[in-house]
């Protein structure tokens, strides 16, 4: 099933969220109204809106509410990644160039930070302290993260336990606050809204190990970016644990950390591709993506139950 | 009268908001709380909790509120600082090393977004949705702002319209938003909020003008930062703006800003110091500071309000 599909029910609404991400652009300073207009047109594949929605629409559907919070989390999405290309010092990203490639990174810095101020304002129009509070939340998770995941770099002893945490902070957590977020505005229980707690968190969690699964097996023309870029940044993924697992002694990943030679970057993406891992990676991101769904059954059975089962399918067999 | 004195009102409210602030160093991540603890302990003058919480003086005090307030508007300010040493490469502030100096600009990125976060989650427990859309329409100003100024920066051709324009945004609206917030959350008027936003308005364009004059007559030793650093940095403050007005077709502002050769900075300081152009920048902003107080008299006659009109005195005083 194709994302366009999933996203049947909730379709119209998701133009209107992009309308609303346009207008962001309209500001006084001609310079920055471009640049934005720029951004928020690459919205990507827009999951995070469309959790928001698809969530919403479980339960009572309040659009007027949803639509704000839908275009903050997409906007808290961008702010991240603009901050992370300037981190990471990438060229690229969904094949465009990035913020900090043309214009620095002191540009990128603000940009993001711009980007954070608009994502908050349109959650501080959802009204509703509870979800707000969850916002700010959610970013502190997503920073504090990225800070453990920093300083953790080209470091090749962490454990499983430590990889998980990781990628919940840097993408399950984000889901998790679409997904609640939807809930509460739309009125749902306190048991409905911890229903879609735990499908984001688990759906989220197999939405990183995919990802970083194509790292070691995708291409860059797909991927919009360099294969075997978390190695070469000294992320240390779920394929690469399994690796050092495997070699405990003598592995390319670590000889990829120490030296930053980037022939072990190519020597660890053939031994992994070339192994079983990958199966046993995908098997883990499946099993995630069942506990993700094992509560579902108890929501109404509507158009948006389905889809986000379907997007737990999607999840797993995605290639980009 | 000493910031001591101008506080007493709410002086041992401020020592609950520093306590406050020292809490979000209490987190998992030990590396991160320890740095945490460090940046919040040096808080400096302290003087956006303050404001806050002196405008709520003025009005029906309500400190459960006001104690999230006035920690989101420092936190907010530390945050914009964090990023800002990134962006200007600064290597030490209020006499300390900055972060990006120590462990460089990524965690000082990642830092900085940890902060706004913590201010974001803050502000959320004001529960009140007038205060949190307010705080991040600040951000979006002071953000914008920053663009603006980088894009603008080693440009000699700016009016001093654009440079108030550019200091409100720097430094008055989270002034703004500090004495605004406390009004509203201790049930100001209407009339009683625009009180507080047009004395915080014209207060912060005052202070930005001093900061900008000290940066031309103070010291390193001082400011904990060298002299002349704004036009260092390539931006053009009000002492330059006079010069160049003075000087239009050869000056050393024009110079340093063209070969960024530091002599023309000394040149510059010695020939601003020399001229009548301190005096008549302490008239602007000492205009500003009258126009601050106009409407405070309709306010109650209390020890705050007092504070409030002393507070502007100090802002022109002041040698750090």
């Amino acid at each position: 099933m194709e994302l366009n599909d999933i996203y049947a029910p909730v379709k119209e609404d998701l133009v209107k969220v992009k309308k609303t991400l346009a207008s962001i652009s309209h500001i006084d300073y001609q310079w920055l109204s471009e640049q934005l207009s720029h951004l928020v047109r690459e919205t990507g594949k827009a999951l995070r809106p469309a959790l928001t929605l698809l969530s919403g629409k479980c339960f009572k559907y309040n659009f007027e509410y949803l639509l704000p919070m839908a275009a903050s989390v997409e906007l808290m999405h961008t702010a991240t990644l603009v901050h992370d290309d300037a981190i990471d010092n990438a060229a690229t990203r969904r094949g465009q160039a990035t913020i900090n490639s043309i214009f620095g990174d002191e540009i990128a810095i603000l940009m993001g930070d711009y980007l954070f101020a608009k994502a908050g304002e349109f959650v501080a129009d959802t009204q509703t302290p509870r979800v707000i509070k969850l916002f700010s939340q959610t970013l502190g998770i997503i920073s504090s993260g990225e800070i453990n995941q920093f300083r953790g770099a080209f470091n090749v002893n962490q454990s499983r336990e430590e990889y998980f945490r990781r990628i919940y902070g840097k993408t399950a957590s984000l889901f998790s606050l679409s997904t609640q977020s939807g809930a509460i505005l739309s009125h749902a229980t306190e048991e409905g809204v911890t229903v879609m707690k735990d499908f984001a968190d688990n759906v989220g969690i197999a939405f990183q190990i995919v990802d970083d699964i194509l790292d070691f097996t995708s291409t860059e023309e797909a991927m919009g970016k360099p294969v075997g870029s978390d190695l070469i940044q000294g992320t240390l993924t779920l394929p690469a644990i399994m690796l050092t697992e495997s070699y405990p002694e003598d592995n390319p990943v670590k000889k990829a950390f120490e030296t930053r030679d980037p022939k072990y970057v190519t020597r660890a993406i053939e031994m992994v591709r070339n192994s079983g891992i990958i199966d046993k990676c995908y098997e883990m991101a499946s099993e995630y993506c069942e506990k993700a769904c094992r509560n579902l059954k108890s929501l109404p059975r509507t158009d948006s139950r389905q889809s986000l089962y379907s997007l737990a399918e999607f999840v797993l067999k995605r290639d980009i």
